[in-house]
């Protein structure tokens, strides 16, 4: 079951490949965002192929709601209800459930709680999360856990992380008995784990050893970037790093910005998944190779270059800056669209440049380059 | 100037073709709205090619006011500003000055008005609707007219008819001026002629003599479809028909159903635009060779069919009716424009059936076969 392969190192930054059913992904690598069986401003499965996107990130939660699992099931998994063909994740629903829904009760075997949509009453633990992903037939399968938003007490992560451990257990073997299903669509989905403890480095790394002994097909780090400073991210990741099994692929969680993904890679993180570049975009923040760009600012009304002239992206390719701004003021949306085009493939080609870099073993000049560039405001 | 061939007759049914500098438009045929310079629904003039389309409408009054037609001739032109390569049809920006904006006054010059954007006064008349439209470097520019409301009365409509006669006058000799000058972009750009005179089929008949005197490039039927019944529309146009220069181009402005368009082009008509396809797709009612389908219905909630199975459009090609009623149900703008594309290529490839109907001398059985099913909900 050792899919991932370590390929080069520079330092604790790793450049690897993770084979799946469903193809390979190279990395480091960004999972692209389609929360509902979409991409969010109007981008569909197809069009990612465009925009370098290797996986394509779905979430347990909104699909379990909306339109049910067992239907997307029935209808033959994901990949042919909503037309992408690369691997899939799935997360596990958790932290949808611990952010978006209501009336909340935490007990030993999952959690109860409302929807979001229609306050219908719902059970999830290991077991239904499990299930549900199942259904879904993705690619891999994260583990149902508690995201614990920081800052947290000592004693509420102490007692959080052992569940979580517990859960874990019980998510694997319910995987198993999935995969050996006829029924199911994947029989070879996969299952990461995911390390939780908040802020405290001490409860992160004996997390990481208990998560570590089950052997799992890759390891997440979760509950980061929900109330934490980026320098606090970093340093957990630097501290469980070394206690990372050195053959499986590791995802950092809902990060980042290309800052923080190009300083998480630097770190030894390998698989990313973020809203950010399509949530920004749809508000006209634009990530360029000169920094940060907001497409609204009146200095872009006449101006006829492309948004950024060293991208090769389906808006930049065809549109200009004075047209992306006008449909922007116009409320067409066209321009949410070419936005979110723009930023996806901003992202995609981000991880292509690290994995470029990587292979030339010139990551830390990169790194020392872009740095400064990509979180500015121009 | 007879850029307009006829190619064909059945009946009174034309297949034709009309020359311009953007291309040559096989008629009869449907121009796509993409009011602000983009189709409503995220779907971008590089998307049309796909769709079929001949021909793009975009609106004099809503790019007059928002981002501004000097703004638009500056960065050279509608055709480079929004990227369509093909033949541009402008309104005269009248239609709206007399449905949208506010606090309207009309005199002999023009019409003050206030944008309903931001309540500004402004100042249209025919020269200015000229200058705007040639500032926009559309193919065809619209004659300034008024827009007559149904039903209004015999005396209103014979003023109106003469004011606009005049007006036509007006613009004709600007648009000469503007097309001699070395500033403009498109210096072929081709004037229409609007026929009104409400229900009143000896006034529409008395207009229609009145400009078709004047030689213009084309001539339009305006002021149908705004109040009065589709009975008296196909009468007005049978009325004035035989008085429309047989060897120009005619327009049937803002009609219809696909029921509407094959019965005005039973009655002589080779041109048409209507916002109706892409208004009715972001609702979810979509044209089929069926019938027209309601895709939020719940029996399609786990049909795993396409749209329309006989439909080649990007939609049909590769999305099921239960992932297209999902992305409606979830509000992913996906749905709509999937929808968009469905129902535009549906309109286009209706124009294409019909043209080979008429190619093929059997216009008349496809008309009877036809009528049943577009009109029909399934
Ligand atoms: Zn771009
Ligand atoms: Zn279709």
């Amino acid at each position: 079951m050792a899919k991932y392969t370590l390929l080069k190192q520079e330092g604790t930054a790793r450049r690897g490949q993770f084979e799946t059913v469903h193809g390979t992904i190279q990395t480091p690598a960004f999972m692209n965002v389609g929360t509902a069986a979409a991409i969010k401003g109007g981008v569909s499965s197809y069009d990612l192929v465009d925009l370098k996107c290797q996986v394509e990130l779905c979430n347990t939660y909104h699909l379990h709601l909306r339109p049910g699992d067992d239907l997307i099931h029935e209808l033959g998994g994901l990949y042919k209800f909503m037309g992408w063909r690369g691997p899939i994740l799935t997360d596990s629903g958790g932290f949808q459930v611990f952010s978006l829904a209501q009336l909340r009760t935490i007990k030993e075997e999952g959690v109860t709680f409302n929807s979001h949509i229609d306050g219908k009453r719902i059970f999830m633990g290991p077991e239904q999360s499990m299930q549900i992903q199942s259904h879904l037939a993705s690619t891999i399968a994260m583990a149902f856990d508690e995201c614990i938003e920081n800052p947290a007490t000592r004693e509420y992560t102490r007692q959080s992380i052992d569940r979580t451990t517990r859960w874990l257990v019980r998510c694997q073997k319910e995987m198993n008995r999935l995969n050996s299903l006829e029924s199911t669509i994947n029989r070879d989905q996969l299952l990461f784990g995911i390390n939780q403890g908040s802020t405290f480095h001490d409860l992160r790394i004996e997390h990481m050893k208990q998560i570590a002994d089950l052997g799992l097909d890759g390891y997440a780090i979760g509950g980061l970037a929900v109330g934490d400073t980026a320098e606090e991210m970093y340093g957990v990741i630097e501290a469980i790093e070394p206690h990372m099994p050195a053959d499986k692929i590791r995802y950092l969680m809902g990060v980042g910005t290309p800052v923080n993904i190009i300083e998480a890679v630097y770190r030894g993180v390998d698989l990313f998944d973020c809203v950010m570049p399509s949530r920004n975009a749809r508000h006209g923040h634009l990530f360029t190779w000169s920094g940060i760009r907001n497409i609204l600012n009146e200095k872009y009304a006449r101006d006829d270059a492309p948004l950024d002239d060293q991208c090769g992206c389906p808006c930049c390719q065809r549109h200009s800056r004075a047209y992306l701004r006008h449909l922007f003021k116009a409320g067409e949306i066209l321009g949410m669209r070419l936005a979110v085009q723009h930023n996806l493939y901003f992202y995609n080609t981000l991880m292509e440049k690290i994995r470029e870099a990587l292979d030339a073993g010139r990551f830390e000049q990169f790194r020392a380059q872009m740095l400064p560039i990509l979180g500015r405001r121009v």
